[in-house]
C-alpha cells in the first residue's frame, strides 16, 4: 500500500492562533491515558480540555474544561474541536465516522479518522498489514459458524475467534479448541454479519510490544523492544528491554516502524507482537495511542512516550526515546475487589527505594480495574524486576486490607 | 538550639479521613513551585486546592479549586485549611502569625510556623543558625544609618545591606561600596526600626546550592551540590553536581543539613552557599519551600524535589535523589520583554536532542521574570551546558520576535 500523504486524508489544521498563544489539546476520553498525556502537555505550558462520558474521570482535574457526552456523537466532537487546536485520542473506539466529520469541519484530527477506522476494525487492521507484507497470523472473516469449521481446515485447531471491533484487555475474544466450541463461543461474541473473524492460534514462546511515535511529516522514533507478560488477558508486567537476541530486537522494530507506516498512524503507537520458539516475529494487534507497554517510559526514558504523542500531535520535533537506565519494569495495580479507588500501602511502596507508583485517581475500584502502575529502574531486569514486584504487591486497590 | 519535637509547635493532625480517600495537598501560592508540586502530588492520585491573590496562575489548572485571596489573612488559610488534609507553602512570605492560627485551629501546616517564622525573617534566621555554629558571614542588625558605618569599622566595606523580610532574586538587598552609598540604600530599602540588618561582604569564587528533604519524623534525604550562577542577581542557570573537590562537597552538604536541622524544617528546604577561595563554605541564604536550584532535578534524579517535598509534608518515606546522568544543567527561561505567557522558538528548542523545556503558562511575559525553564542531562558538564544553553537561547518570551 503506498503511503498517501498525511494531508490528503486530514485537512489542514485551522489557521493558527496568534503564535504567542499556547495550542490547546483536545483529549477524547479522560481516563489514566488522558490524564499522562495531560500531565505533559501541561509541562509545555498547553491546556487540555477533555470530552468524556462521566464527570470525575482521572484526567478531570487537570483539564481547563471537562465537556460530558458520548464521544461518537459527532455534535459533540464538534464542540471538542471549537475549544482546542488539536484534537488526539486516548482510545481507539471513537467511531471514525464521527472523526472524520471533525476533520472535515477543519479541525485538526491526530491520528486521522482514516488510521483509526484501519486500526479500529481488527479485520481491516490485518489486511492492511498482510497487504503491507508485514508477518502476522493467518486470518480469516467468518460470517456464520460453518466459517470456523472450514478455517480450521486450513489454520488446525486450537484457533481464536475475535470480535472485529471493540475488544481490549482479552475481551472480545475466545479460544476454540475443536468444533464443540464453537456455537457457545459465536453466542458469547455476538457472532453475526461482519461482527467476527478468526485467526490461527500462535504458539508464543514471549509477547513483545514496542512503542513508535511517527510526526506529521512522517519522521518517527522507536522505543526499546519490551517484554510484555500478560495475567487472565490483562497486562500484569512491562520487561524493558525485552531479553532477546539483538537481530530479534532488530527485526522487531524494524516490522514495528513499518506497521506503523502502513497505517500513516501520527501519533504514539503500541505495536504487540508475537515471538515463536523459531525467532520468528508475528504482528499481535495495534494500538493506536499511547499504550500500557509504554508506561515505563516516564521514569525510564529521556523523552516519555506522553511527551512524545503530545509533540507528535502538535506538529513538534519528537524526543530522544533512549532508556536512561539498563533495565526497567512496570507492573500494573489492578483492584483487588471493589471499593475506593484509592491504595492501601502506598507509603509501605514509597519505601521500595526506586519505587515509582502512579495512581490514576479512579473513584472506584473493580477487580481487574487498572487502578494504577508501578515502574521501577534497574541495573539488570532481574533487579528491577524483584523491586517492583515487591513494591507493587504492598499496594492493594479495593476496600478489604491486605492480610 | 536543641531541637523540639516537631509536635510541640505544630499540633497533630486532624483525625486522618478512612484510609481509603487520599490525601488532598493546600497550596499556599499557585505560582510555577505549586504548578510542579501539583504535578508532583497527582501522580500519587492525590488532589490539590491552591490559595492565590489572583486567577489563572501556573497552578490554576491543576488544582480542585483556586481560592482567590490574600494569603496572610488568616480566614483564607482557615478556608483552605478547611478543604484539605495538609497545606504547604511555595513561598515563605506569608505572616508565620497567619499559619500559626491555622495551627492552632486545628490543621496540619508543614514546614511549620515556626519555621517559617524564623526563616522569612533573615535575621532570625542568621542568629538560629550562628547559635547552631553554622559558618556564616558575620551580620548585624541596624537600627540607623550610623548603625552601618558603625558596622563596617568591624567588617570593612563593602558591605551588603538586606532587608529583613520579603527580599528574592536580589530584590531587597544593596552593596554599599563607601560611606557616601550609605543614605541612598537607606532610603531605597526602606530603612526603619527593625526593617534592616548589614552583612559582610563575601568575595566567593562560586555560588553553591543543595536541596535537603527533611520528612515529619526528622528523616532527611540530600541531593547533590550545586554551583548556581546569578545574573542581575536572578538565578541564571545551575550545574549538577558542582564541580568542587570531594571534601568540599561533602562539608556543604553536611552544612546543609545540619542548617535544614537547626530551623526543624519539614519539606524540601534549599540552602545557598559561598565557596571562598580558601575553600571556605559559608551559608548565605535559605528557601524553606522547592527551590529554583533544584528543578534540575525533575528529570535528573531518581525522585525529584517536588515529589519528596509532597512525600516529606504528607509524612510518606522520602525518596531517592541520586542523579540518573553523571551531569545535568537548569537554565531559567526569563521574560525578555513584556507580552505573552508563550514563548517563541519552543519548537527549535524540542529539536535538541535531550532537550526538556519547562513552560510555566502564567499569562504575561515581563523583562526578567520567570517565565519557564529548560534542563538538560549529559555524560559531562560541559557537554550538559553547551546543549541547554543552545536550546535554552532558542526560546524566547516577549512580543518582539527572535531577532
Amino acid at each position: 500500500m503506498p503511503p498517501l500523504a498525511a494531508s490528503s486524508t486530514n485537512p489542514a489544521p485551522k489557521p493558527p492562533r496568534p503564535p504567542t498563544t499556547s495550542p490547546t489539546l483536545g483529549l477524547v476520553g479522560g481516563g489514566q491515558l488522558a490524564k499522562m498525556l495531560a500531565q505533559a502537555a501541561q509541562q509545555f505550558g498547553c491546556e487540555v480540555v477533555v470530552l468524556e462520558r462521566t464527570p470525575n474521570t482521572p484526567a478531570a482535574h487537570l483539564a481547563r474544561t471537562t465537556l460530558l457526552g458520548d464521544w461518537d456523537d459527532p455534535a459533540n466532537l464538534l464542540k471538542l474541536g471549537a475549544q482546542v487546536d488539536v484534537t488526539t485520542l486516548e482510545n481507539e473506539f471513537v467511531a471514525s465516522e464521527s472523526l472524520a466529520a471533525l476533520e472535515h469541519a477543519g479541525h485538526a484530527v491526530w491520528p486521522s479518522s482514516r488510521t483509526i477506522r484501519l486500526v479500529q476494525d481488527k479485520l481491516l487492521q490485518k489486511e492492511a498489514l498482510a497487504g503491507a507484507g508485514l508477518p502476522l497470523p493467518r486470518f480469516v472473516a467468518v460470517a456464520e459458524p460453518a466459517d470456523i469449521a472450514a478455517a480450521a481446515l486450513n489454520f488446525g485447531w486450537p484457533l481464536v475467534l475475535k470480535k472485529r471491533r471493540n475488544g481490549y484487555d482479552g475481551k472480545g475474544n475466545a479460544t476454540l479448541r475443536s468444533p464443540a466450541d464453537i456455537a457457545s463461543a459465536w453466542a458469547e461474541l455476538g457472532g453475526g454479519a461482519g461482527a467476527l473473524y478468526v485467526e490461527e492460534f500462535c504458539p508464543f514462546v514471549a509477547e513483545l510490544a514496542i512503542m513508535i511515535v511517527r510526526g506529521r511529516a512522517g519522521e518517527s522514533v522507536a522505543y526499546p523492544l519490551v517484554e510484555t507478560v500478560q495475567q487472565n488477558h490483562i497486562c500484569h508486567l512491562v520487561k524493558a528491554p525485552a531479553a532477546v537476541a539483538p537481530d530479534i530486537a532488530q527485526r522487531a522494530s524494524e516490522i514495528a516502524r513499518l506497521t506503523v507506516e502502513s497505517v500513516e498512524m501520527v501519533g504514539a503507537m503500541g505495536v504487540e507482537m508475537f515471538l515463536l520458539a523459531d525467532g520468528t516475529v508475528l504482528v499481535n494487534e495495534l494500538a493506536p495511542r499511547v499504550h500500557n507497554s509504554g508506561h515505563y517510559t516516564i521514569e525510564a526514558c529521556v523523552c516519555s512516550q506522553f511527551e512524545n504523542h503530545v509533540r507528535a500531535v502538535l506538529g513538534w520535533p519528537l524526543g530522544d526515546p533512549s532508556l536512561l537506565a539498563p533495565a526497567a519494569v512496570m507492573v500494573n495495580l489492578l483492584g483487588a475487589g471493589p471499593g475506593s479507588g484509592t491504595p492501601h500501602g502506598l507509603a509501605q511502596a514509597l519505601a521500595v527505594p526506586g519505587s515509582h507508583p502512579h495512581v490514576y485517581g479512579k473513584a472506584h475500584s473493580q477487580t481487574g480495574r487498572k487502578m494504577g502502575h508501578l515502574t521501577v529502574l534497574g541495573q539488570t531486569l532481574p533487579e528491577a524486576l524483584e523491586k517492583a514486584r515487591h513494591a507493587a504487591g504492598l499496594i492493594r486497590f479495593g476496600d478489604s486490607p491486605i492480610s
